[in-house]
């Protein structure tokens, strides 16, 4: 059966792009990763809307990727600061998967603006494809999604 | 020097999101990769609005991400299909990091809609995360994003 057939929604791509697919948070994590993590320091440091921001923070919060924090200030009301729950941590590959990109394909005659390193020795990071049985699958090709007994038919399909 | 003091958008990641970072895009992405590649069959997928999907394509391909191929059926106009690029192929680590992700973190009791074999073998596929000094870094943690010579202080930074 094509993969067309099958219902576009019930997918874990889909379902993880209804989470975090667009620019501000992915933008979010990625400063949350980097220790930026108070609202008013985020809102600062992208130049977003403070209510984009909110309900931004919210869906990640609700979605079990942030942990919302207060914190205090002397003679300041109650704030809030977001940390990474176990969850969210798990999201560090997508993002060192778009810089990768990034470094490769959008970096000027300087070369790469940023650089993902192991902060205990320094060293660079990079992700790899890896085959469960022990093939080279480094460069991305031969791979194939295919649908699970979870999988749903396209019930809208017509062809 | 904190990374709030960078500019925000001189940033891999930044950069790419910028050209990926939309739920329509990356869902584009993953149905090309798994070879629904005809404008009207993705469309149909995707049940996306025509106009939109012609937008997130045109900027796909100014970005090198794909190529738009002509093709014609007897008896009809003649109509465009999308192959990734190289540079588009070394986009597959997002979508399995995307994949991962949703496999572990948004399935329901049936498990995994979907699954990203080794098409040659049938294994699964993995992401990790290397330290090119050999450490293990598989968790994620203890990563750190630095500026490089090509970042740039955020002028509009005060604090």
């Amino acid at each position: 059966m094509r993969w067309s057939e099958y219902d576009s929604t019930v997918c874990s791509v889909a379902r993880t792009v209804e989470v975090i697919g667009n620019r501000w948070t992915l933008l979010v994590l990625r400063d949350v990763f980097n220790g930026i993590v108070r609202f008013d320091e985020i809102a600062g440091h992208l130049g977003v809307a403070r209510d984009l921001l909110a309900r931004r923070l919210t869906t990640l919060v609700d979605a079990g990727v942030l942990e919302r924090q207060p914190y205090q200030e002397l003679g300041n009301r109650t704030r809030y600061e977001y940390r990474l729950t176990s969850a969210g941590v798990e999201l560090r590959p997508v993002l060192i998967a778009l810089a990768q990109w990034g470094d490769a394909h959008l970096a000027g005659s300087e070369g790469p603006p940023t650089a993902i390193r192991h902060e205990a020795c320094g060293g660079g990071v990079r992700l790899s494809i890896e085959c469960d049985r022990g093939h080279d699958v480094a460069d991305g090709r031969d791979l194939r999604m295919v649908p699970l007994k979870a999988a749903r038919r396209n019930d809208s399909h017509r062809s």
